[in-house]
């Protein structure tokens, strides 16, 4: 059986895309979840993690002899090992822009990744607003948002960004995590799709998963003392 | 024809890659060149990217009515398009290893990114040994490049990453240029490596049109005041 590594559910954000695609697209595989000690040289999780991948990052995706590091390395080799299942959107155009938004999530909306830590459990609202008031970069970054996702929802009529699920609604499913998490405000059409994605079944088994946890890592909080 | 939309040949790294790509592959393309007046929201530069790229920055694949953004987008586009060309390694395991070590590229060694910026025609060998003795993040990165590259032309044989030229190579031609330019120390084998890269003829093409703009931006240029 196939293993994926992960860290914490509750805060590892790379980890929960793969993870979301694999149980919605009914892909066996076994989780391998390493905690989140820290992220120093010293660390076990450093040291685990490092075995598979020389990066010393989750996710990983190790399949016999055959280890694959990165989400979007992994989300192309199983698009390739499983044709069937549609991982990418099947025309030609959606597929490429699929992967261009993806790629775009990849090494972009830095703003928003560094102020809005995923963190699954916790409600920050106040923190959302003080962040809208004072960040325009973060502005910057929902409002990109709002019009990449109304413009493909438009363009392919829901419920998910290119009709069917695929790889790019998971590829923001961590992203709609920060969204309820810090509630940014969002024209009623987006907040839709970020309440379907919250819905499906494999967000939210991946969210019981990260209640359940109640693991507090103090490095991955810059907003709150406890739980 | 389709088009490449590209920045400056001296500065920009990223549209080198699906450049060199292209040029290696054989794939008949037009080039359009935009310069890097300024990344202003202002700027002529943003304005004429924005019309196909809703993210402005380059490269940008146009074919007909789809536009890719972004170079992993890309090189997947190309690598389905021209399944003949085996722009990725035929073999499952090599290909989802080249996989792994581009995602890790476009998300990964900030600090030789933004410590060494491309610039192909300058040579700056004081500049790269005072980055050496000061950044252990610039060593750091080094140090993976050079433990990637020496383990792949190890499993392969060379002479490139996974035997014949395939995309990781063209990833990896920026950082080839880096280390031209900055002079950063590499083991004799990783050096040739690098050496051969720099002598493909897709980048040795890259690097004449670079050096034939001469077109000195400031902002692009943290360690000249003129050419
Ligand atoms: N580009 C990588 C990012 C992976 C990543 O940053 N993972 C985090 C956890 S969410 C990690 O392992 N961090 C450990 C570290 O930064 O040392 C991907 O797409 O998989
Ligand atoms: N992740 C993108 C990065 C593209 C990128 O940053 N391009 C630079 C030029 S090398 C750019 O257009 N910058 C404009 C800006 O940052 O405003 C890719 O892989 O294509």
């Amino acid at each position: 059986m196939p293993q994926l590594y992960i860290g914490n559910k509750n805060y590892s954000s790379w980890s929960m895309r793969p993870w979301v695609l694999l149980k919605q697209a009914g892909i066996p595989f076994e989780e391998v979840m390493l905690r989140f000690d820290s992220f120093d040289t010293q660390s076990h999780f450093k040291a685990t993690v490092q075995a598979v991948n020389p990066v010393g990052k989750v996710p990983v995706w190790v399949d016999g002899d055959l280890a694959v590091w990165d989400t979007l390395a992994i989300a192309e080799t199983l698009a390739e090992q499983f044709p069937d299942k549609a991982l990418w959107p099947r025309q030609l155009q959606a597929r490429a822009r699929a992967r261009s938004i993806c790629a775009e999530m990849h090494s972009g909306f830095t703003a928003l990744r560094s102020h809005c830590p995923m963190n699954i459990e916790a409600r920050l609202p106040e923190v959302g607003q003080l962040l809208w008031r004072d960040k325009p970069a973060v502005r910057a970054d929902v409002a990109r948002l709002a019009a990449m996702w109304g413009g493909l929802l438009d363009a392919h009529g829901g419920p998910m960004l290119f009709g069917d699920f695929s790889i790019a609604d998971a590829y923001f499913a961590p992203v709609c995590m920060r969204i309820n998490t810090y509630a940014l405000p969002l024209p009623a059409a987006i907040q839709a799709y970020v309440d379907r994605v919250t819905a499906l079944p494999g967000v939210q088994a991946w969210i019981t998963e990260a209640l359940a946890e109640q693991d507090f890592l103090d490095f991955e909080e810059p907003y709150r003392l406890a739980r």
